[in-house]
This record gives C-alpha cells, sequence and structure tokens, in this order.
C-alpha cells in the first residue's frame, strides 16, 4: 500500500460544504448591540458582500472559483498519508491517517481561506485588507494570498511576538505585507492603549481592534478586514481538507472512517476536516469525532454555551459559542493558535448537538505525542497540532485494548518549524501544565450572564 | 495541464545512477599522505565497507535495498512541478519545471543521503555516527535520518551557529541527536583549540576533525562518521532526483530537457538531478546544464583544478577538485551550504571535460530572484536555491529574447523557512556582494602548487 494517497488536481473538490443547513436545530444569529440579530448590511463595512453572503449562506454546497482552484493547486490537493510508522510503534490494529496541511507556502492549513477571502475581495473591488496576528500563522498566510492576487495586505501583530518571533513577521514582508507591532500610532484604539500604557505587550483583542479600525475608516473605502478563523465562511473555505480526504479514503479501499479528530483554537482546521464527516454522522453513520483543546484554555470541554464577543475589546456582534469570557487571558502555552477565548459557532452548536466529543489536553502529553511522532514518521509537527496526535496516540492505544481494527483521521493541520522554542522547553523539562482554576472560570464567565443567553433547541438524536 | 505531476510510490527508481564510469576520462583517485593512491582499507577506520565499495565502485547502476525506499516513501517520490506563475511573470516561451526537495522532514535533499548512509552503516553492524554540521542542514539530516533507524548520533556543530542558530539544533536534538558546539571538550582536536583560542567561533574544518576523531577513537569499534556532500557515494545516493525527474516529464510529455540547473556548495544537490542528464549527453543529447555557485565563494568558475585536501585542517585525503585552497575562508554569505572550498571531484572532472557550464551570482542577485520565486510562485526558497532560481530567471528570460519554446529544469533543494535572517538583511537593503579579489585567489591557492598535480585527460568532444 502506497503511505501517501494523492490525488490529481482534476479531482478536487469543487465546492465546498456548508454544515449550517444539514444541522438539526438553526444556527443561532450573531446579535447587535442592541441585542437583535444583525443583518449582512451591517457587517458590509468590515467584510465584502459575497463573503456576508457566504457566512449567512442557507445553501449546503457553494461553488469554488476555478481561479481560486488555479491557485490552491499549487499546494493542493494535499495528500492523505497513512502513518504506518506511528502504527507499528503503537503495535495498534488501527489505521492512521492524516491529511497534510504543512505543505503549503506558510505552512498550514491557514492559505484555504487566505486565498479564497483575498480573491473575493478583490472580486468586489477592494484593493487592501488589514487583519491581526498572534504568533504570526494568520498573517503570513494571508500575506502570502495578498501577494499572489496583487492585494495590499496590513497585519497588525502583537507586540510580544513582533519583538520576540520576528520570523513570521519577515515571511510576511518576503510576501510584501506591511506588519506593524500592535498597539500601534496608526489607529485611534492603537494611539488611547499607547498614551496609557507605553510599554504594553499587546493583546489580540488590540490587535482586532486596530484591524478593524484600519479597514472601516479608509476614505478610499477600498479596504475589508480578513479573519482568520470562528465565522462560518471561514469554516467553509476549510471543508476542502475533508472533502478531499473523503475521496483519498476511498482510493485506500476505506469503506468508512471511525474515528476523526482535530486541535480546535478557533474551530477552522477542526471543522474544515471534520463538518463532511459530521454531514454523515447526521445522516446515520457511525463516527467518533473529537475536537482537542488544551487544557489551558478549556472552551469545549468547561465553559457555557453563551452569546458573548468575539474579542476582548467587545467591538464585534455577539456569538452563540462556548466561551471563557471575553476577558479571559490564557496562559503562555506554546500552542499559540489554540490560546482563544470562544469556539467558531457552527463548532458550538454541533457539540451542544452531541455531535462532537471534544477532549483537552495537557502540554506536556502533547509534547511527549509531537516527539513520538518526529521519531516515529519523521515530520516534526505545530504545537497545535500535536493536540491532535495526543488524541490520534491514545485512541490508537484503546483500539489495541479492545482489539479493534479502526480507520481514525486526523488533520496534520501544520509544521512546527518555526515553533522550535516549545520542543527546547519540553525536552529541558521546562514546560508548565496549566489547569483552570474553577474560580477562574466563574470570574470571567459571571459578566456573560448580562448579555443575551443562547437558547438552542437539541434534537436529542445524539 | 497538472502544475504537480506526482509518481506513485512503485514508479520510484530501483537503482541508483553512478556517473564515474561513464565519464570520459577515468576519475583521479583520491591520494595518501604519501601522494600514492589510497585503497578502501585506508578508509575503513572512517566509514563502513559496504559505503566505501559504492566510493569506488565501477558499476553504473546500483540497487535501493527496499528498506532504504520504505523510508524515503514519508516523502519520496518528491513533486515534479512546473512554476507556470513565474513562466507568466517572465513572459517567457520556456517551460519551467522542479523538482521540490523542500519536502523531506528537515526540508531539503539531503535526508536523500543521510537515510542509505544511516542504512548501510547499521546494516555493518555500527551503533553509532558522527559528523560536522555549519548551520545545521546537513546535521539535521543526519540527525532525522538515524532516529528513524535506531542509531545514535553526534553532530559537531560550528560554535558561532549554534550559539546563533539555535534552531537547526533544537531540530537535532527532537529527532534525539547530541548536539555539541564545536570545538568541544570531547576531542583531543578541539581541546587543543580551546586551550590555545577559547573564545573561537569555530569553523567547518576543525567541527570535521572532531567528528573523525570521535568516529575513529571509539574504542568499541561501532562508531562511524557520516559526510554529507562531495563523496562519490553521497552524489550517487542523490540520483534518485534526477531519475525520477526524467519519469515525470515524460509524464508531463517533455521528449528533451534543453537546460538543467542547480545550486551547487559541495555539489551533491546539483549532481542528484544532473547526472542522469549528463549521462544522456555523454551519449548525445543536446542540454546545457548549469551548477550554480555564489561569487563570493567561486570555486567551479575560478579556481584551479588541483589536489587539494576536503577540510581546512588537512585531515583527510587528497581529493581532484577546482580548490579555493583548502585554506580559504569564504565571506560570510547566507548561503551557508555554498561555503565550501573545494567542489565534488565528480562535478569538477565533468567540467573539466566540458560537459556542464558553471556561473557564479552575487546574493543580492539571488535574494532579488527569490522575492520573485516567493511572490510568484509562493514558496520562501532556502539561500542556497536562490542561486539555481536566478540561474533559472536567466535562462527564461534568455528563451524569450530568443523566442525559443525550451524545457528549463531545475532542483529546488530547500526550503528557507531556517534562514529568514537573510531575507530580512535584503529587504533592509543591508546585504553585501562579494568578489574574490585575485590576489586573495592567489593567495590560497599558491601553497598547492607543491601538492600532486591532478592531471586528467580530456576527451575534447564537449
Amino acid at each position: 500500500m502506497e503511505v501517501k494517497i494523492q490525488l490529481q488536481e482534476k479531482d478536487i473538490p469543487r465546492q465546498w460544504y456548508n454544515l449550517a443547513p444539514d444541522l438539526p436545530s438553526p444556527l443561532l444569529p450573531p446579535l447587535g448591540p442592541d441585542g437583535k440579530p444583525i443583518g449582512p448590511e451591517m457587517l458590509a463595512p468590515v467584510f465584502p458582500m459575497n463573503l456576508i453572503e457566504q457566512e449567512v449562506s442557507p445553501k449546503k454546497w457553494i461553488d469554488i472559483p476555478e481561479e481560486i482552484l488555479d491557485i490552491l493547486y499549487r499546494w493542493r490537493p494535499a495528500p492523505l498519508k497513512r502513518a504506518i510508522h506511528l502504527e507499528k510503534h503503537l503495535n495498534t490494529p488501527a489505521r492512521i491517517y492524516y491529511k497534510d496541511e504543512s505543505y503549503s507556502p506558510p505552512g498550514s492549513h491557514k492559505p484555504n481561506t487566505a486565498v479564497p477571502q483575498a480573491w473575493y475581495n478583490k472580486q468586489f473591488g477592494m484593493k487592501r485588507l488589514t487583519t491581526e496576528t498572534g504568533a504570526g500563522q494568520w498573517g503570513s498566510a494571508l500575506a502570502f494570498a495578498c501577494s499572489l492576487l496583487g492585494l495590499e495586505c496590513k497585519v497588525f501583530m502583537v507586540r510580544i511576538s513582533f519583538d520576540q518571533k520576528p520570523f513570521r513577521k519577515i515571511m510576511m514582508q518576503v510576501w510584501g505585507a506591511n506588519c506593524v507591532a500592535s498597539p500601534s500610532n496608526e489607529t485611534n484604539a492603537g494611539r488611547k492603549v499607547l498614551a496609557e500604557m507605553p510599554n504594553t505587550p499587546g493583546s489580540l483583542g488590540i490587535a482586532i481592534s486596530e484591524a478593524i479600525e484600519a479597514a472601516v475608516t479608509d476614505p478610499s473605502g477600498k479596504t475589508r478586514y480578513s479573519l482568520g478563523s470562528v465565522l462560518n465562511h471561514v469554516l467553509l473555505h476549510q471543508t476542502i481538507i475533508g472533502l478531499e480526504a473523503k475521496k483519498q479514503l476511498k482510493l485506500a479501499g476505506e469503506k468508512k472512517v471511525d474515528t476523526v479528530i482535530g486541535c480546535a483554537g478557533g474551530g477552522s482546521n477542526f471543522a474544515g476536516l471534520a463538518f463532511p464527516f459530521v454531514a454523515d454522522k447526521i445522516n446515520g453513520a457511525k463516527i467518533k469525532i473529537i475536537p482537542v483543546e488544551p487544557t489551558a484554555c478549556p472552551t469545549m470541554t468547561r465553559a457555557p454555551f453563551v452569546y458573548d464577543f468575539g474579542d476582548t475589546a467587545c467591538t464585534t456582534p455577539l456569538l452563540a459559542m462556548y466561551s471563557l469570557g471575553h476577558a479571559f487571558i490564557p496562559p503562555p502555552i506554546h500552542a499559540g493558535g489554540l490560546r482563544y477565548h470562544g469556539m467558531a459557532p457552527l463548532v458550538c452548536q454541533a457539540i451542544v448537538e452531541g455531535l462532537l466529543e471534544p477532549k483537552a489536553y495537557h502540554q506536556n502529553k502533547c509534547y511527549e505525542a509531537a516527539l513520538t511522532w518526529a521519531r516515529t514518521e519523521g515530520p516534526i509537527c505545530a504545537p497545535e497540532t500535536s493536540h491532535a496526535i495526543a488524541a490520534v496516540i491514545d485512541e490508537a492505544v484503546k483500539a489495541k485494548e479492545e482489539g479493534k481494527e479502526k480507520a481514525i483521521l486526523f488533520n496534520y493541520s501544520g509544521h512546527g518549524l518555526m515553533d522550535l522554542s516549545g520542543y527546547d522547553a519540553y525536552l529541558a523539562g521546562k514546560l508548565t501544565d496549566y489547569e483552570l482554576p474553577d474560580e477562574d472560570l466563574k470570574k470571567f464567565t459571571a459578566p456573560l450572564q448580562n448579555l443575551p443567553k443562547a437558547e438552542m433547541k437539541k434534537s436529542g438524536k445524539w
């Protein structure tokens, strides 16, 4: 058997899959400051209308424009690989497959949505995109996409990362983006923070505020804002991962998959792989689907399902999701992409329905899994991806204990070549495991009781 | 047309190609301290006999053991890709193809020989390999290979890189290697240097001496030394690149290739791609084959063809090659892998024969090419690889001027994600171009006149 299952370009999926219309209960709408559902027009200063249409689309399948596919062909279809060396090491009867999303030039799944977002903005007549980035994974993906499409790109990068992790910043510059440390002097939001706290390390919340302000205040009207996870249209674009995987599993001779696993921060790489399989589960297939998060930021496993803001500065609409509270500041774990206080509403409603079985892992266990991976399969994974691998190993060991042949599929969301300092800390025994204390969970979620309630009717089927 | 031309695992080449017996004039042998050709037995303390046999083999084709292929399948066959976006940007009638060697877990072509070397050493009963590394590209590849094969790996890393570029060192540690700064206290060679110059930044020459000493003095006799370029068996292992490329070009519908290009430091990635095409040229095909080097270290374009030592410390046998002199210290260009004073003897004899047309480029021009690449094709290339791309662009522009359709093939030897500081310097306009002054060339090559002469009979056919 080949360990790499390749698809030809001509076999790439030509539509994205939208889970929303398949969910047993309707998606709870985002709410405005008045507590009422916001209409598409209220998002128009921030996003182009063609992406807003996708955000609220009731259609199950949405065509992928050929011009977008022409760009994705640079690295897609991504290979599906069989982890036979890890299987042997674990002596498991399970067959472990993974989608290798590390092949994109920025090194992760992020360009799967960065490219369509840039393309739709260009179609809508936009000249420039703004965004925020923490450690730089998303910022570099959007810089890459804008470079290929001839759009300007402005990235507000959290200052502490800008200063301490220069390499992602250089990547953005190689792709022609203008990357500035946030808070910056370029926005009112930034100037206000700098006046009060000139030495602040910055935060993702501040950077979001700056990026949105820079978009909506551009007098030319040719600038919009771009977000790398959480929103429906972002998850939509990522479903190409799972749709490719389905075709490849068939090529590999797998009639069904038993377990689907992905790490989840904002939810996009997980949803991208898992949603096409969630559709099967809704239609009666028996599949265990596991989003994995860090114990340090236990959104899905411990937080309440509520309406909350998407950012710490409370500038976004209210979203219905599991939230640790918009003021929650996660501990400094190395998986920067998993340090979000909320979770994509689509993922959350699937959890409330009982379609998904979230798990949380400590980072030492994840690095242990990452090391096992590197020393059996070979590649060095991103710290985020290591959470998926930790869960895969647990499931494969369980299959061995139960003596069951199982097909396990997970998303290898990115490589860890830009994040080696976490490995260094782990190898030196200097990595701390964090468990969110109950009193902190209460403290950060208490204020959410004053916001509208997120009331969702469960179908009770799962 | 698909931009990625994939081979199935079952179509991987099952033999390596050895250029030596096809060369019109016999390969000049390595010489011992007495000026006489050294026999295989003299290399036995340093390398295992099965690799020595390959080093001196008169056979044109050498079988690749299945167990080695089973490891290479992790990333091989490597895709051949068509650079259609660069073609469009240059508006050239040339068709540009490249072998993408950046997909290996360490990120370059180096594992193509690291894996066989580790495997043959294990077959020969060895438990441990030693090597030296500059910036860490080779060290990380050998660490990777040893990890997969269960061998111990000891890497002597030039101290200035060990201190300034910690990321490759962390990669080696992730793969379980023991990486120490050289000069170290672990060898006589290291201790001697430290006693004289306690604050030395180290050098590749010192690191080689340490690695060889650590191998040959191991009382268990279970340790050997491993080298990442220059030697015949290393180039042999890399020919899988060009052999795959031939099959893939056929799949792409190319009846012949007009131009083959690769960067050359020690010569292994260039030879790996080019030698199977050199064979065609020897048999009458019209192909322009270009090894590219930095102007700062102009071995092939300006140095004399001589017998010289492979290392600065004069501990290796004498090799017949173009050499800037074993005492030559190249300026600090960012393409660390192209800073070698010599060149693989097989590559050198092919040049003397007139089979190859070497070119030299300044690093600013190479980074300009790298930026064009990143902003058209997408990926960020290694500084070494940028030399190949600069030559490719020149050839493609020439094809346009001449109005000629041409098939150009080059080796994308590695990604640049661990080498972003060079891009940073280039973007800031802080990169220096170096031209070796004639008087320096004379100074460093003068002492070579006291060594045996390298006399090679040209066939005069090219």
